[in-house]
């Protein structure tokens, strides 16, 4: 079996395992011939990763069939976070089950794998009501403006006009957003839509992406899960999935 | 009843908050027609801040009667600290009494307020007889100058000279300034004077204040308490007043 | 006895605390007319540390007999640190037997002494097969590449080619410098030379020299310890001995 990906810098896989870490310890990568793909759930499944890096966004792939992956997640980051941006890393398997790691073609890691998990994780089916496209660096400022008094936000979306709001313990605020307002790119709502998610789970990945995307969208309907879309470069898909609060 | 008063920034609130949450937990500010103030003491009654924020240093100011209004300073600080330099910041209270906190006209807070204290306090009657006035940055380094060995700063000014001091179990220190070094604007004393006072609460104001203002005046008699005063540019007055250490 | 010692500027000594407070919480410095001296071990008596500071390298210098001073590394470092890069440092002892630090002539410092160790510690024998000069940058980039998975470094050199590797639970690790390469003045073997060493003294010390020197040089043999030598500007000397690991 054969398996190599070369990647032209260390932004894209940077991004990927920030992402994931903020959901999962351990972590299943696919490899076909595709590309390779994340999909995984938090350990209480309110969240879902869904990560897809094409074949064509690496330098040079090669893989001639389905290979799972398993790594410490954390074990992995911890050698990736000190590659140079522009330093090419190479993924393989060695001839001892371990994923090859080499770096610049000069550093050479061998990281132990662990037992995948081979639970198919199915997607939420949603038609999603409500459609904002902005600045990630705005979302985060906005997820931090409701975080200040709230564990959670509420959102709701009618025409081109969203209103974000929270409420806690010291107090309450809200914020409206139209799409035209700086940053904003877009606000789309078929039916007004109101539903309402944890920061616990929306501020990690928000900050995890950080600046290695630039736009967010963000997808819901009323009272039913939200996706967020990060447009990250040579990533064909990062998709966040993250069920609604409900009231108990 | 009206009040609202509305800033052209958000530094002079940012100093406020930051010099209060140096003393207290909870702050009791009072605004009437000719601004806001706030006085209150540390809970061991050794150090004293005074503060008035005239109307005239406001974008808009109105209020028609005196108002008290109670916040926990880290509550109302975990929101201001989030403002931009430029943001425009409103303050008002809210039909179900709670402290109304707009942001640049589109983020709207509610904070609760908590029952307000209504001790009067006195400030401390002092003839100061030594007076230096330096810069704030210059201030800052003397004290931690003496920290470094010290948890006491002694200081004897005669003439346009002063000696900082300071002695602790690993040694001493001692340092002089006259009127006219570098940073230093002026050094005077009307009599001799000797006082001690713990860097416990001088090193925190300080900081605390940092950047937002650029001189302080210092003032002191022996044996009697200190004054600090920061230049803020619109505020017209923070005084940190700190009783001197009686030797036991 | 007179004894004096005037430094241009603050590098050179806070080079030496940094480099000392890795090893040991009390140190015994000596000074006599050549200079000032110290070499210390850990307590564990794996590595020891050897610095000549000649004379030549103060501003002034004046020392007519042997004067040894023990100070706690942390409560010297605690005012050096705070020390302008160009502020002139000048060392003494006062009438009371403290040591005197005089801070550009203006801050003036007795710092209590210790009393001092007098054992003699005897330089490892060593004759070194295997030698490496580079960018002491470079060097503590590899020992960060190898503790991603290792407590240990293992180097091989053979010719003008070094490999360094390491192994722990998560993985293995293993890079090549040859001499040439960009930040490697040197690489020469005068035998195929293998030893391991632990990171857990090659790190603190490698990033406590930090910027004040430019290049490393690292000598060891087969099995025997290892030298490391600091170039610091105006230090003769900052030798860094470390012992092998012992395979158990």
């Amino acid at each position: 079996m054969v398996f190599k990906a070369e990647t032209a810098g260390s932004d894209d896989l940077k991004a990927i395992i920030s992402a994931v870490s903020t959901l999962v310890d351990e972590a299943t990568f696919v490899a076909s011939a595709e590309g390779i793909t994340f999909r995984g759930m938090d350990p209480s499944h309110v969240a879902l990763i869904d990560i897809s890096w094409p074949n064509s966004a690496f330098e040079k792939y090669e893989c001639d069939g389905d290979i799972r992956f398993g790594v410490k997640i954390d074990e992995l980051g911890r050698l990736i976070k000190r590659v140079g941006k522009k330093d090419k890393i190479e993924i393989g398997i060695s001839d001892d089950n371990k994923l090859l790691v080499t770096i610049s073609g000069t550093k050479k890691y061998k990281i132990r794998m662990i037992e995948s998990s081979s639970s198919e994780t199915p997607l939420p089916k949603v038609t999603y009501d409500a459609k904002m496209v902005m600045d990630l660096q705005n979302f985060d400022r906005i997820l931090g403006d409701i975080d200040v008094v709230s564990e959670y936000l509420t959102v709701t979306t009618k025409g081109s006009k969203s209103v974000f709001s929270g409420k806690g313990d010291s107090g309450e605020v809200s914020l409206d957003v139209k799409g035209g307002d700086e940053g904003v790119r877009e606000i789309t709502a078929s039916a007004e839509s109101t539903a309402t998610y944890s920061l616990e789970y929306l501020n990690p990945i928000t900050k995890a992406i950080g600046s290695a995307a630039e736009d967010i969208t963000c997808e819901y309907s009323e009272s039913k899960p939200l996706r967020l879309e990060f447009k990250v470069s040579n990533i064909g898909r990062i998709h966040f999935y993250l069920a609604p609060r409900v009231d108990s």
